[in-house]
């Protein structure tokens, strides 16, 4: 059945108050994402009517595909009898995410309806920043302890399975709270049930600091192939683990944010359609502007060799096309390095290596650009004179883009600045400039004007 | 210890022939990743030796990590006895890439070690496309039947646990193989030894098929927040699952593609250290040279309109501003549809939504721009019949720019061609060639000199 129809007919059972059964019937075979997005095409009165039907554990996890604005206002106005159970299943990640995006004053009502030891662990990940992975971590990880046997370990993942977010790992603490190893239910399942923990147990477990960046910890784990990774304090206690879907979004979204800034615009805040024209607007006048202002200096360049330029129109010819050659190399090497750099494939230190790559390469391209100008000068049929003008040009021109686009997102990295704010629109800005007042200069020279 | 001290005490170790015992002391401890990094520092002999010290388990799985050629290199001069339960190990998604990567001759002796099913299973993975989720599939996944009990399912899965890639979810196929649902390991221990399986099993599985675009896999998975995804063939037959870190590996690929082809170069073979200057060259020389032919038109026009150019020098001041503006608007929007596409938020059928959208923001970013061109003309001083022309072209690019850069990527992409080739360079030399026309247009109208 399409999702309209479905809808729809959901739609119908829940206003005629139709049996929960068979409304069930169609809810009950879809996963708990389709179920999210169902609840978002229901006004505000029929999503309480299903929530009240679903288990709660489909109903948390369908909750959690939601954005908070919508989560709160379902939990705030379903009867607590169903609201609690659906908070406390929540997955903690969720649930902080939840607490920070609405008003305080909800978020203590809300923390009210939770268990005192998991109140206090959900306080814990709040101090966290957005971006760090403490900040990812859930709290819903199987922890247990190495004096036990794998029976015994076995029997406790039973009884806290349903809560945990990932069972692949159970993760090895000390009565402090230090994580020892880590140990996989692969190799629970495979060991006989009265071997003690301590002898699977794997104690070079691969974890992160609560305050490393998320881009960091999403590399990690995919450099590890891991399903999970556990998130320690300064103390190496452990306080979370970070799921793999959970960075496969931050992984994601970090590229659809240099997509955006390597564009020469703001990421957006919601998805395309969900941002009002009034943001989309304010995402790009910004840098508009500030190329603009860049760009501007060009006008001044040009009005300072205004006599050479009416002496020899032809030179005029020339100009977008250079300009355009210079920002296009540009253009072409910021997209690498910016992302060689979100890879972890290229650090500062390697910049003098980036430098000599890219001004070999930058050499190679600039003689068949000149090349390809000269060409392009002899077929517009200007004045002789001018071909190798605008050909040199051209070369200096690559060679200079080059150099800048190179070196400028690595210090910026250094700086600890997003080295993603270096464009393409950027470096053509930047090129455009230069790259005219050594056109004009080279041709005065040329044309003995000077 | 840093890693390259590291791998300068094995090597000495291995150099002095010493005790395997000392070896695994330092090696022990790693993760097959790490594993892997030190197999990259060493030479070839000492490769195969240190091969020869570790499990089954971990060389296979360091091996993984390798490209095919030092795989094959490897597997190729060790001894039998060694190399066969090596390949045996390797999962078998790694295994397909290895045998297509090689000569042909070279696989057919490599296929000749494994066992007669396991060649055909592999033989099934090779026939689809490199792009495809058959061809990221792996046939280590876990098959049961619908009739078992919980018990004898969970026998099952720790005999074949030890070969599965993943263990998270076993699958329930019938006697032709068709997928007929899939069951987690939670539930399995959550569940009573006794329970039939086909009262706890899933039957609204989510899978796709084999020619399914490997990105379209990896969106699938991530909305649905799997560990892995089952891939079946037209006739709903289970071939294989695709596991989450291999689709993390194509997001990472594919945003690392868009990336490139945005900034208006072909993506790179390799990493970018491992990419020789030639290939560099070559992946930005064709884009490059194409842009340039695009971008020469521009001379035609401005030749074309020399007269005017002539008499009113101070057009020229405005070229790059106006190209640059023009450019700039649709490298940001082109940004934003390309990923917006990539990431499924935007589909064809969204054309007039997109375009509507567009424009609306096109005309406030104009306004503002064209306000700007206006001061940026009354500030260079010239007079005063120019400021309405470049702010009329300012305007009037920044709109064209948005309806070019809304609407092609969206008709490449139905037309099947990868959107991200419209990158910011292409939609600036497109537009400013129809921009410099527009800009004489207007300014021969105003200056009446037509």
């Amino acid at each position: 059945m399409e999702k309209l129809d479905l809808v729809s007919e959901i739609q119908t059972l829940l206003q005629e108050d139709a049996d929960h059964s068979k409304i069930l019937e169609l809810v009950g075979p879809l996963q708990p994402y389709d179920v999210s997005e169902i609840l978002r095409e229901l006004d505000h009165g029929e999503q309480l009517k299903l929530m009240g039907i679903l288990s709660t554990e489909v109903g948390a996890e369908a909750l959690e595909y939601l954005e908070p604005e919508i989560q709160y206002r379902i939990l705030h106005h379903l009867h607590p009898d169903l609201a609690i159970p659906l908070l406390k299943e929540m997955s903690s990640d969720a649930v902080v995410d939840l607490l920070l995006a609405i008003h305080p004053n909800q978020a203590a009502a809300l923390k009210k309806w939770l268990p005192e030891s998991y109140r206090e662990r959900i306080n814990t990940l709040m101090t966290f920043p957005e971006n760090s992975a403490g900040g990812l971590a859930t709290v819903d990880y199987i922890a247990v302890r190495a004096g036990w046997t794998v029976r015994r370990t076995l029997e406790h993942i039973r009884k806290v399975a349903r809560e945990a977010e990932v069972v692949t790992y159970a993760y090895v603490v000390d009565a402090q709270g230090r994580l020892l190893g880590v140990v996989s239910l692969r190799d629970l399942i495979l060991a006989d049930p009265e071997t003690p923990l301590a002898e699977i147990v794997n104690r070079e477990v691969i974890s992160v600091n609560a305050y490393t960046d998320q881009e960091e910890a999403a590399r990690i784990l995919s450099q590890y192939d891991f399903v999970a990774l556990p998130v320690v304090d300064k103390d190496d206690r452990l306080i979370g683990i970070i799921a793999v879907d959970d960075l496969f979004d931050v992984l994601k979204d970090e590229a659809t944010e240099d997509i955006h800034k390597l564009g020469g615009s703001e990421p957006l805040p919601e998805s395309y359609f969900k941002t009002p024209v009034r943001l989309l607007y304010r995402s790009r006048i910004g840098w508009l502007l500030i190329l603009f202002v860049a760009q501007a200096f060009t006008g001044s360049v040009l009005k300072h060799f205004e006599e050479i330029l009416s002496h020899v129109v032809a030179l005029t010819f020339f100009i977008p096309l250079l300009t355009g050659t210079g920002g296009n190399t540009g253009s072409q090497i910021v997209a690498t390095i910016v992302r060689g750099l979100a890879v972890g494939e290229i650090e500062f230190r390697d910049i003098a290596r980036v430098l000599g790559r890219e001004l070999l390469t930058g050499t190679l391209l600039g003689v068949t650009l000149a090349a390809a100008t000269w060409l392009r000068a002899y077929l517009l049929d200007v004045e002789v004179a001018l071909a190798p003008v605008v050909a040199l040009t051209s070369f200096l021109i690559v060679i200079w883009s080059s150099t800048v686009a190179a070196v400028l997102p690595l210090i910026l990295h250094r700086l600890r600045i997003d080295p993603a704010v270096v464009s393409g629109p950027f470096i053509s800005s930047l090129v455009d400039t230069t790259g005219l007042f050594l056109y004009f200069s080279i041709a005065r020279l040329f044309f003995g004007l000077g």
